[in-house]
């Protein structure tokens, strides 16, 4: 079986420091397109389209792809799909391990005229790859139940720090994403690391796409900052509340109150905004 | 003339500070998606295609268009375009402002089946849209000269200062990434603001393509990290260096590699590390 790559890459570095210059080795957060093809009958016939193609930081690749395949709603659940694999007839060597291969079992409809036209070689950003702007808004998901998780402020603001620890790769080269899932005692259950914001996103929910009641009874923390696409990853997942070190967007704020969804932004230094939904927070 | 959108949004915020919650006004970062549609002659048939949807913060739409097709290699110059406006028969009124226009000369050849293959509903990451791993690579773009351009390592340390005290959104959300131009006196040329750093990148390069030669002639700056796809557009616009705030990715630093950009990172603090080509560093 095909192994994946490694997450960092040894490299040289010239820093510059109290006006003189010394050169040492450094690590690198690796960044290498992962393609994601889907293998689907339609009509009798098979069907294999690359729908994404995303700069990703290689680990975690299958949970990459079913996370991106369920937050546009191409899947539903594990049942749907039969096999997931790297692809094995790639001829250059550089590209082994970039290639996943998603098969949908039989009876899995693919609504192959949306695929061509929204996510015809669609991103991970969620966004990319729709023909017009209508394609944006979110088909057939129902808003989050106001009753669905309580979370303690004091819980929330433990948060950021575990994130920072639990960060691996960030550690050997100071520049990555992470997503992380924490329940509402405040304890990781999944992080996730990724240069792109949106696939440690997709990761994170792709880990738990055999059990996606986990994501529902949990909050989610980002690294960065909130922007539409992430919060609409949020609500495709259903979950309840998410949090960010940075800011939101506007339309990140728009769709989470529409959709029911707890939005912290600037959740730092033991302290945090709440820009809908406050009830969920004691 | 149609109006462009304003770049914030009042909004209301609960603040979680020393154990009590207090709501006040806030304003946040306009995250809106802008969809470029291209009209262009083919074979005696006018041809209208969308061929990017970017969620973006509004303001220098046009620039940020031109940036695009600029990087993207569907434009050289400004002499190829005839006209670039608002699309006027917007239906729906939240879309009014968020669909541009750019009208090619006639005898200007764009190949359609490469736009289709590698950007139709391309996004402005430069990456999404392309349907193989092969289309990411950077077509007919030459080696930047090394004598092309030498800047002090004090000027170099003075740019994050001048960037952040430069961002009129950032002051007011606290929530955006910006994108600098600095001659090699460390003056600012040219200051762009965005929610998606590529935007910043392209609304920079497209505020010069009337006159390109400026871009070969200063260093770029960008506030978060440095990906495969920012020194992409670099490349394009024959930047000689690229400095990020934030860290390199694996494949930002061997892409400037192979085009001869210096590439530096971490400049913060009066301190920087140059990842290649630090000739260019006096």
């Amino acid at each position: 079986m095909m192994q994946p790559k490694p997450p960092v890459f040894p490299s040289e570095v010239t820093k510059f420091q109290s006006g003189t210059f010394t050169t040492n080795p450094d690590l690198l957060a690796v960044e290498e397109p992962l393609e994601i093809q889907l293998n689907f009958i339609d009509n009798d016939d098979i069907v294999q389209k690359t729908v994404a193609i995303t700069m990703r930081t290689p680990g975690h690749d299958f949970e990459l792809a079913l996370g991106f395949l369920f937050g546009e709603g191409i899947i539903t659940s594990m049942q749907e799909v039969i096999r997931i694999r790297y692809c094995e007839s790639i001829k250059k060597p550089e590209e082994k391990g970039n290639v996943v291969k998603v098969t949908l079992r039989p009876h899995v409809k693919v609504d192959l005229q949306r695929l061509e036209r929204h996510f015809y070689t669609n991103s991970s950003c969620g966004v990319c790859g729709k023909t017009s702007i209508e394609a944006l808004e979110i088909s057939h998901c129902p808003a989050i139940p106001l009753d669905q998780l309580k979370i303690a402020a004091q819980v929330l603001t433990t948060l950021p720090d575990q994130l920072r620890k639990a960060q691996s790769i960030f550690q050997h080269t100071g520049g990555i994403h992470a997503a992380g899932l924490f329940d509402t005692q405040g304890k990781p259950v999944t992080i996730r690391e990724d240069v792109g914001r949106h696939n440690a996103m997709d990761k994170l929910i792709g880990s738990h796409i055999k059990s996606p009641e986990t994501l529902q009874q949990c909050v989610a923390l980002v690294s960065g900052r909130l922007s539409f696409e992430l919060v609409q990853k949020a609500i495709m997942a259903q979950i309840p509340l998410i949090a960010a070190v940075g800011a939101p967007s506007s339309l990140a704020v728009q769709l989470a109150s529409t959709y029911q969804v707890t939005l912290i932004g600037f959740l730092r230094d033991k302290q945090f905004n709440v820009y809908t939904r406050p009830e969920r927070v004691l």
